[in-house]
């Protein structure tokens, strides 16, 4: 196997659990078997080899061909967005780095983790104005800030369920937030005046 | 003062700046100006201080006297809570504590962290059980899933904020959710009806 995409994978596997910090390069080298001379070679310093792993990180965060893109109603793909199978008590791979003292004190590093947010941003802000269009949310929402909201709530939801070592408040968290969406479609209120 | 303060408010700040895993204790005396040996009678490990210094943490996430439990309408209250200045880009400091991987693999350091969610949680349920019953919220929501899901909107709004260095995205999560609220009240209907 090409040890820079090993080195790449193993790094990226660490970051998530450990977070960069607390992440060394021994750590890296014990866990991949790759050699130091290969890895300085790749890698001159832990923090360029840590952008390349967060960069691949960042592509699960935003995956080509996401529920979000896929065919049906709007409201149906943020609902399967929001629902998707998650490694709850892992946490999120690109959340996590916020919390990491080195990683939000290196622009270079934060640089891929904001990047990411700013895309999954953009492609709510997408469906949820499809959802409006399509009349099947109120039209005096701001898809901007609901966007971020549906963010939060699933970033939150990790920090929640990691503090009670337990998925429940993810699975609460989103499943509350869905029912807010249904309340705010406008067919509710025909269905009451019908 | 009293070194022993001194010292848990020192650690505090400094889990709060820095977390759990990259303070060590030479930091903590060099900030607070206390001597090794009192550190030492007071605090024999580090942990130990960790332990006091989120017992304080945890205080503030669940302030004596809050919004929540303030005068005025449930939805009101509900609102002010959310809307509350925060030190948006420094982050929760209870919140960031499940981020950090000698934190959340210790049970004793997470277990304050756990009670305080949980007792916010609790907080929340009783006043969005109140704002159902006062006919402000539609009674099909579920209070303790919609109590998780806007704890969520805070914890992941700190998330989102600090990966852009923007406390904007806190904003607009936390407005969002008020906006989805706000749309969930049975009044809402009456108000299409008239």
């Amino acid at each position: 196997m090409d040890s820079r995409k090993l080195l790449v994978d193993t790094m990226s596997e660490l970051m998530w659990e450990r977070g960069y910090s607390d992440t060394s390069p021994r750590d890296v080298r014990e866990r991949s078997g790759v050699g130091q001379g290969s890895m300085y070679h790749h890698f001159p310093t832990k923090r360029d080899l840590a952008l390349a792993a967060l960069e691949r990180n960042v592509d699960d965060l935003v995956p080509a061909g996401s529920e979000l893109d896929g065919p049906g109603d709007p409201m149906a793909r943020i609902e399967a967005y929001l629902m998707r199978p998650r490694d709850v008590l892992k946490g999120c791979k690109v959340g996590r780095m916020t919390q990491d003292p080195q990683v939000r004190e290196d622009p270079a590093l934060l640089a891929p983790v904001s990047r990411a947010f700013a895309q999954a941003h953009a492609n709510l802000v997408g469906v949820l104005r499809e959802a409006i269009a399509a009349r099947e949310l109120r039209d005096d929402l701001n898809p901007e800030q609901l966007a971020h909201t549906l963010m939060a709530v699933l970033q939150g939801g990790y920090v929640l369920a990691i503090a009670q070592q337990d998925p429940g408040p993810f699975d609460d968290a989103r499943a509350g937030a869905i029912d807010l969406l249904r309340a705010a479609s406008p067919s509710v209120l025909n269905q009451e005046r019908n």
